[in-house]
């Protein structure tokens, strides 16, 4: 399976007046590890070809939250894929802080061609980028 | 069943460089939601009482997006109370635009004391506050 | 001078660990105002017209901040238009909670054209716009 | 002049519908190179000492914007302490992707005591965290 890890620190501007980290921040974590994870592979998440633009909607998102963040703690996020289908992904999160998980988050997104006159348009994933998400 | 319903228009900032809201936004919109309903029974989600601040941590969120949403679009939200438990309330929440169901989300919160100095402590739900949540 | 005037609730994610609102956010609450004035006139802040999309690009944007906000106050905001230019519209925004002035922010936008291969090219404001944002 | 440098890649949530990122974000960005700047000298901008906690209000924030910065650039981000007054610290920022200058902010923050019951009361800054800021 293919993983891939990164780091992120927590900003002010992630924070509530609960005094930790907002829950909704975790999707944009998991988020930044995605496209940080795509762009290790040469690949983008938003991208322009001949036929116009090709990105990757969420159809679904989840995390689960086990322990508050607070600002300046910094998290290690732990992606992993966990299938790849005929138009879609979904990813795996572990939140990390030292040894202790903080968060499980869980991610399905699907390729689609976008328009800004119709709703996007779901199609297979591309083989070349399909041979850079399933290599070892 | 504890039902309750507003509206949200879309703002700009809530948009993406994909031209639709971002999926974490959702989960804004959500807590939007629950707050007004915690204000329509005469609560809120951050209170201070004699033992200090006391609040709904999320140990759990998920969403299921349908269809975009675009910028200054109108979305009805019908939040309804699934379950209140001896710390817990689970909502689900369904965003609609038109007649058109666009997303389906659900949060659990637990009640908990805050401090600034230890992790948020889960408390069982004040009677005062179960007797609203759970008001016909 | 044309003004407008609208509400805004602080909402919990528009807060920060210090426990008042994020200092940016009053940029987002600006920019709400400048889109319901906008709409008010029966215009948009993104519209597409068959010479493609045309925006309103910031070049200038500044607040003063002179008193805390904090979750679930109501804000008055005061619009009022400044000055428009032959391509350019400034705003002047004040924030009131109650009767106090808590900050004082300014906006100059530009009309551009957006395209997606090219910097956003500023133009004249069309007539009809212009009319609307110079009306009585 | 003390300076300081960091850079920032543009994050998908960073960017909306126009395709560019949103105004508002310069001034987290400015803000993560002010509180990077600080943990560079060993300090934060949320401290909690014997009196209670400490933190650094905005008075004032403006941004010039020269250029449209899109997803997945890198900005370079150059700091400078412009001013250090008895209770009042202001920044310039200036961000450049390559060689071009595509905006410019200045920030101007209040050393202040935090309470939940009371605005925050401006103080004159500590000469322990004075010294650093005004160290060569």
């Amino acid at each position: 399976m293919i993983r891939f890890t990164t780091q992120r620190q927590v900003e002010f501007r992630d924070t509530d007046a609960a005094g930790m980290v907002h829950f909704s921040v975790f999707f944009n974590y998991m988020e930044e590890a995605e496209h940080g994870f795509l762009r290790s592979l040469g690949l983008s998440v938003l991208t322009h070809d001949a036929l116009g633009p090709l990105s990757w909607p969420r159809v679904r998102a989840s995390c689960d939250y086990r322990q508050a963040v607070r600002f300046e703690q910094v998290l290690d996020i732990d992606l992993s894929v966990r299938r790849v289908g005929e138009k879609s992904v979904t990813y795996d999160f572990v939140f990390r802080q030292g040894p202790q998980v903080v968060a499980h988050g869980e991610l399905t997104t699907v390729c689609c061609r976008l328009s800004a006159a119709a709703p996007p348009q779901s199609i297979a994933i591309p083989a070349e980028i399909r041979a850079r998400l399933e290599a070892p």
